[in-house]
């Protein structure tokens, strides 16, 4: 344990940065339930995969046994560009709460996706190149995914085509601009380009779109377009095991500095930041080398965790994707259009699902002023303007912060701050205005999207 | 010197980073010119600016013989919440344009102003504060400057008013929204607010605003109103002190590494990342300790070095500041609203335009689309979306790594990258939508512009 004072951030050396991804799935004695073909109700097999993902990726997505993955090292050098990411310790915002709680936070904002999504969009990028393939087709919501991934695919040169959330990409005018510099061609979805898209339209003409939907329409253009696949920027398994590396530096920089957290906070829209960030830190839980408290954090708009149900569903509106055991909404569930920002989907990581099944993390709802109260806040005092899913995490470990200082306990937090707000600002000028409402769904309203839940044996 | 590999990042660590800031005056033989009264056409006495500026920061302002100046520690540990900022090696840039050329720049974007602006802003709040003043007025033209110091001001809980050039008022909305979230009141300038904007308004109505103009509007609100001091961010002295934290990190560590630039080039519009950037090099080339080539790239369509003229001029179109000694293009300049981003100022520096006088460095144009060619190429490259204004210097990096191409010759480049272009779209949209255009002023309108120069003996 180092005896120095702790910076107000951490950065890895290079030569300090993980060489390989942790797959957690290796330490859970649950495995997470296996992706089920939608007309057999069989578990997926790696040939029946390989029509919509990349083989390698299909490798990763399957195996629950292998406990490291060797990152290639043409993706090492792409982390060099824009990792490590800084571990900060929030010293200004523990003054300014009076707290005596430690607070870090793992910042992966710093790159011009905004977000983490980069640490897999260019692992994805990289197998569908070494597979040869033209090019990738994926969904985005917040935009980040979508960008991340542009991003990606013009370092390897491959062809990006992007369906949109409608309501984000209307939301959001220059993150489609960004994604043009990189490339990518960006289409609003629902759109009238695939057959689910003109579906959906005909059901229901005003629809704001949902990520569910716009996964639809990908992955239907990826089946019909020669050399190319479907990428995902959340959910999966492959998605977690690249995003650990989040957690793998966060922990090789507290352990350099004899740092123990307490709490680890994330907020969770289909689990890609908060699997990756707690991967390591959960590893020891489950083989009882230490105990955490882990925390999901998700908006009260879209409330998979903590008012969905553990079952079977739907990846996707259209349907097409395989069934995965989750906690879910219903595939046919879209939050509000008042809600702002990402952490839109209708399902969870079935990894996390499970964990949180077995009683290995909580996970709590926000609304979203709330959230937004603490963006401005956090802002204010540490300088940066968060992301408003990002701001999901700052909520609650304010909100831990100061149940310290009530109690005196000067406990260590963690949390993922993901990204950042600068494509957000219409959501945060609706904050300011005060026309930024919290609309939580009924129950009548959740029962109704669950009816069409797969029935399965 | 190091024999280690160099990283992609170097990081100084937080005990390494500069504890005083470096006053280039104290080694200029030719000190630049005083500020003039500009009724009596004698120099300006601290208690002639005290109604303008903040004590401590004129005294800054004025001294030209103290090399060095001790960071407060409030300052200090501000600049540890985003700084140290990484000095690149840009290997994917240099693989990219299979140049021998070594290529290195000094990424100030990683904080939520988007740009270096920050380094002077926090040190003009501090000052500020500590005199016990109610809050600041300034202009802002890209925005860069205005979100900066609106987090400055939050930070020190102080009052923050901004002018903000009409059309980057126009072309970036969100920005305002950004310094909102800080708390700081902007307006677009012209506005009817003061006197000298309405009878800018009343003369020119179809007016999209220059910098000039905005800085005329910010001197006057902070004269009439009780308490408030006016804040510049870029031109004046003391700004160049506070930003000689960019050269001086960059300094500390190529020192480390024991590189050595051969040319090092930064984007010039009023001088304050030039002069950052180059602080400690050129300190070391007036004392005959080394010799560097200066390249300073300023934008075709406001080109103060290469097409203005070396004398005393206002700092502000409506003419109630003080007379600086700059090349100048007259301060009824306006650039043609075509113009993207910053590096709008009708003049520079008077110390780089003293050091540009006495050939100490050279100064190159170049134009709008050239500048979008590079920074899209660079994006794509090394992951970072540039502002157009540090596009200024990528241009020019680039073209010089291409002539190493040529020759065959391995020098070593630095140059700044000023911040991210996350704010200017809109620019980014015209270019990939191809109506961009690359107006330059003819001499009749530089000569015309210049008809309002003041007479001095």
């Amino acid at each position: 344990m180092s005896t120095e004072k702790i910076p107000y951030k951490i950065y890895l050396e290079e030569q300090e940065m993980p060489k390989a991804w942790y797959n957690l799935r290796a330490d859970m004695k649950n495995k997470p339930a296996p992706l089920l073909n939608p007309g057999t109700h069989q578990p997926m097999k790696a040939e029946e995969l390989a029509g919509v993902f990349c083989d390698e990726l299909i490798r990763q997505e399957l195996d629950d046994t292998t406990a490291y993955f060797d990152i290639p090292e043409d993706i090492r050098n792409f982390y060099k560009m824009y990792r490590p990411s800084p571990l900060v310790r929030a010293y200004c915002l523990e003054e300014k709460l009076g707290t005596p709680a430690k607070i870090y936070y793992k910042f992966e904002g710093n790159n011009t996706s905004g977000s983490h999504k980069l640490n897999s969009a260019i692992a994805q990028a990289y197998y569908a190149k070494k597979q040869g393939l033209k090019g990738v087709t994926t969904e985005t919501g917040a935009g980040q995914w979508g960008t991340a991934l542009s991003m990606a695919c013009s370092y390897f040169g491959l062809d990006c085509k992007v369906y949109m959330v409608k309501c984000s990409y209307e939301q959001k005018p220059f993150r489609r601009e960004v994604m043009r510099t990189y490339g990518a061609s960006v289409t609003p979805s629902p759109s009238m380009e695939t057959e689910v898209g003109r579906k959906i339209l005909a059901e229901h003409p005003g629809t704001t779109g949902s990520l569910g939907c716009a996964i639809s329409e990908a992955v239907e253009k990826a089946l019909h377009s020669e050399g190319y696949r479907y990428v995902l920027g959340s959910v999966l398994n492959q998605v977690l095991l690249h995003q650990s590396v989040i957690g793998l530096e966060s922990k090789i920089a507290m352990d350099k500095y004899g740092i123990k957290p307490d709490i680890i906070i994330g907020c969770a829209g289909g689990g890609s930041n908060l699997g990756g960030l707690i991967a390591p830190f959960m590893g020891e839980q489950l083989r009882g080398e230490a105990d955490y408290r882990f925390i999901a954090v998700e908006p009260a708009s879209c409330p998979s965790f903590t008012r969905g149900v553990f079952a079977y569903d739907f990846c996707d509106t259209g349907m097409v994707c395989p069934l995965a055991k989750m906690y879910t909404l219903g595939s046919g569930f879209i939050p509000s259009a008042n809600h702002a920002g990402g952490l839109r989907y209708h399902g969870m990581s079935s990894v996390l699902s499970q964990l949180y099944a077995d009683g290995q993390m909580e996970a709590v709802s926000v609304k979203q002023t709330e959230v937004f109260e603490a963006a401005e806040y956090f802002a204010r005092v540490e300088g940066i303007l968060p992301a408003p899913e990002s701001s999901h995490a700052i909520r609650v470990a304010i909100d831990e912060a100061l149940r310290c200082k009530e109690t005196g306990e000067g406990k260590t937090i963690l949390f993922g701050l993901t990204g950042t707000g600068y494509f957000d600002m219409v959501a945060y000028e609706k904050f300011h205005d005060g026309v930024m409402s919290d609309y939580i769904p009924t129950d009548e309203e959740l029962e109704k999207a669950r009816i069409g839940l797969p029935k399965i044996d």
